[in-house]
């Protein structure tokens, strides 16, 4: 009998569901709403409906299905417990047990950080690889640790909260936490723009930033037209990214550092400004560390989630 | 039939060897020499006769040795073998596998910085939890990360090498390692010393360090008798080692950092002037973890190594 997997990556507007093969082939994927009224209700109830529905289109019997895990935007426990996840309206909830009761099939649950890196692991810029760590730079900055093929989660939930490493005191304003210094605030789409805005007012400089909008992307979009406060700009950005990372890498020591998350999609460009930060102080053991686009986007968390199920039933 | 198993501390001048019962009760522990000369060709065969001797003086044959766990200074693989170890004078060996030939007895290797940790964990100040981050401050700063109950090794065998992370650009003169910056420059024992002649050359203020050798235990014995040029040093070093340690958290987010090695004789003063920096820096999820002073001092080793064994038999 041929078997398949779930993977549901939760987001706090939508639902991005993927019905992979065993062997790891995504099949189909589909995005539902998230309702997050009423504290998050129709939530579980909306992805069990929906993926009951794609089984009784494909005529396939949830016997074939070999569990479902679930990527969510927060701690969730072992148990596939939730304290409290604001985006999404939840208080105190059991996610995995009320997922298996409402579908009939067993549930494991993740981060959705974690999981993304999970999946990047799996089948994309880290695949092959055991020891991974992933930094997602978009809105915020993420992240997940991968040690010997599993998600480090920690005591408290927190590994790999890597955007909010304490990387410079004297970065202006603070941070979402609440912190001041932290990485998110100068290595985020929003911290480029940060670091963008402060570049522009503290020189008369022509550049190609003072026309239009300024954005992460229109950073990067001026830096390969070869703009020198665009370099100066992503010179910084490199500069605490490759620092920080060289002491991700001495605690965890990876194979490889994955960067994902809309900033990514710079491209190598990207890459080549942190690492020419990190070898200048990198300890020499992790100087061959590789660095990597992940590859596989969006779809990074519904990959990982499916991972978290096989990796469960040992397969 | 009793069953018990011995942890074998490799150093650069003195070998410690420790005779557990399998429940973790030390039962006796002894030193031996390290010979290094001759490519220390003499180190593995002296260990293997010191403890055939003391199995023959107490009687106990070797059936009853579950195993023998061996830290050496150095990345050790996962099948035993060391690249290269230059305190020891070794190049490529494969010492769990000649270990074993020698006595008989299965062994299993681990870096001694990591297995330090692990012994932290099983009986030391880290009692009781299975996510540990163990930094030991002595001549230089070494370290062990431990995540769900087991050592991380890393790619390269470098995951703890928390005395190489990058701290400060601006720090004078050299690390051991060849960077410039690092947390040894100013964690260390040594580091302190070099933070203290800074101070003291920066001023003309009156200070009982003004008197004697400087050293480590001198600028902590001068804080307690409320030296003004002594605490001006210590916060320096309390707030190199707690943004450092907050980065560190993010990455694994430990129940417990656990603190050794010579400086922390310096006893609970040591954790507040670091807890003190760390509190105001830290993600707030990783703001409760606890920092504890290790508790095994020079036997760290030999029960890590001891622990070693018995994980590997799953007893």
């Amino acid at each position: 009998m041929e078997r398949y997997c779930i993977g549901v990556d939760v987001g706090g507007t939508s639902v991005k569901i993927g019905f992979f093969k065993e062997t790891g082939e995504l099949l189909d994927k589909w995005e539902i709403k998230t309702r997050t009224e009423n504290g998050g209700e129709a939530i579980l109830p909306d992805i069990a409906a929906s993926i009951k529905g794609k089984l009784a289109e494909k005529k396939i019997g949830r016997e074939a299905v070999i569990g479902i895990g679930i990527g969510v935007p927060g701690p969730i426990n072992k148990e596939g417990v939730v304290p409290h996840t604001a985006n999404l309206g939840w208080g105190y909830k059991e996610v995995t047990r009320e997922l298996t009761e409402l579908t009939g099939i067993s549930a494991r649950g993740g981060n959705d950080a974690n999981v993304a890196a999970l999946g990047e692991m799996w089948k994309g810029g880290a695949e092959g690889c055991k020891n991974v760590i992933l930094l997602t730079l978009g809105t915020g900055v993420g992240g997940g640790i991968i040690v010997d093929g599993k998600i480090v989660v920690g005591a408290h939930g927190a590994a790999g909260e890597v955007g909010h490493a304490h990387v410079d005191e004297n970065i202006s304003g603070h941070c979402g936490c609440g912190n001041k210094g932290c990485l998110e605030q100068v290595a985020s789409a929003t911290g480029i723009v940060k670091l963008a805005k402060e570049e522009l007012a503290a020189s008369d400089k022509p550049s190609l930033l003072r026309e239009g909008e300024v954005s992460a992307k229109a950073v990067f979009d001026a830096l390969k037209e070869g703009d020198a406060l665009a370099e100066r700009i992503v010179e910084r950005f490199g500069k605490y990214l490759g620092k920080t990372v060289a002491v991700f890498t001495v605690v965890v020591d990876p194979e490889v550092v994955v960067i994902g998350g809309g900033v990514s999609k710079a491209g190598p460009v990207l890459l080549e400004y942190i690492q020419k930060y990190y070898v200048n102080c990198c300890y020499k053991a992790t100087r061959n560390v590789r660095f990597a686009l992940a590859t596989l986007g969006n779809d990074a968390g519904i990959y990982g989630c499916a991972k978290l199920v096989l990796d469960e039933k040992g397969l």
